[in-house]
């Protein structure tokens, strides 16, 4: 978790919602991505979705069974369907998204054998999400 | 929509699951595209998807507030959280997907302001999807 906070930190210096993500496997990193809806002009950019392909090329693999996905913002519903389809093992979160996280949905969206972790450096996650949106609002 | 069927036949060439979309906009193709997820080894690369992050490039805009999806299955979660993101105007869906689609769990997925038409060349998509899957079965 502590290389998708680097990352989100790279979003955050981008001017982007700072939300990193690392695809991790055999005690390797496939692949690691920040947020990049702004600089690709793609509302689909997210963390999760970019470190996913990633993943899938790297392995050239569409499912990442032996995969886990470690993420500094609860996905959306979006990226928890991607989640669902690649067929994630372990799904570590660190912020929880009382706005836009899957979760709200109440349903089983996830992959029924992805198991979910959540809260890992959850305050450093928030503090920075905190900052992105105060500096946001003085601009 | 016919457009639309006719990358899902591309699909169905190709041995994908035949979906087809294609984004407009003031009466023009924006883009088009169709389910790649085998060729690209990516259990993300839906035809939506591929086809709201061209739009977004040929526009150079993560919002698609101007444009129209038309798609020849009911998107998926992930796609309808996508489709959510981007504020596509009007979604027209011509296949219902009983099994995956978004509105299995509810109709709150998309964008408030999204428009949902449905039936359009309902018949011959639906076909185009049976042959897929009765060939599939054979094999």
């Amino acid at each position: 978790m502590k290389v998708a906070l680097k990352e989100a930190q790279k979003a955050f210096d981008e001017g982007e919602v700072p939300v990193g993500a690392v695809v991790v496997s055999a005690g390797k990193i496939l692949a690691k991505a920040h947020n990049q809806c702004e600089i690709l002009n793609d509302a689909t950019a997210h963390a999760e979705l970019q470190a996913l392909t990633a993943a899938s090329y790297e392995l050239q693999s569409k499912f990442l069974e032996d995969c886990d996905l470690y993420v500094t913002l609860e996905p959306c519903n979006m990226c928890a369907g991607a989640l669902y389809w690649s067929r994630v093992r372990n799904l570590y979160i660190s912020a929880p998204d009382p706005k836009r996280g899957y979760s709200l949905l109440g349903k089983n969206i996830l992959h029924p054998k992805t198991n979910v972790f959540t809260g890992l450096l959850r305050n450093e996650s928030e503090a920075l999400l905190k900052d992105f949106f105060n500096n946001l609002r003085i601009q």
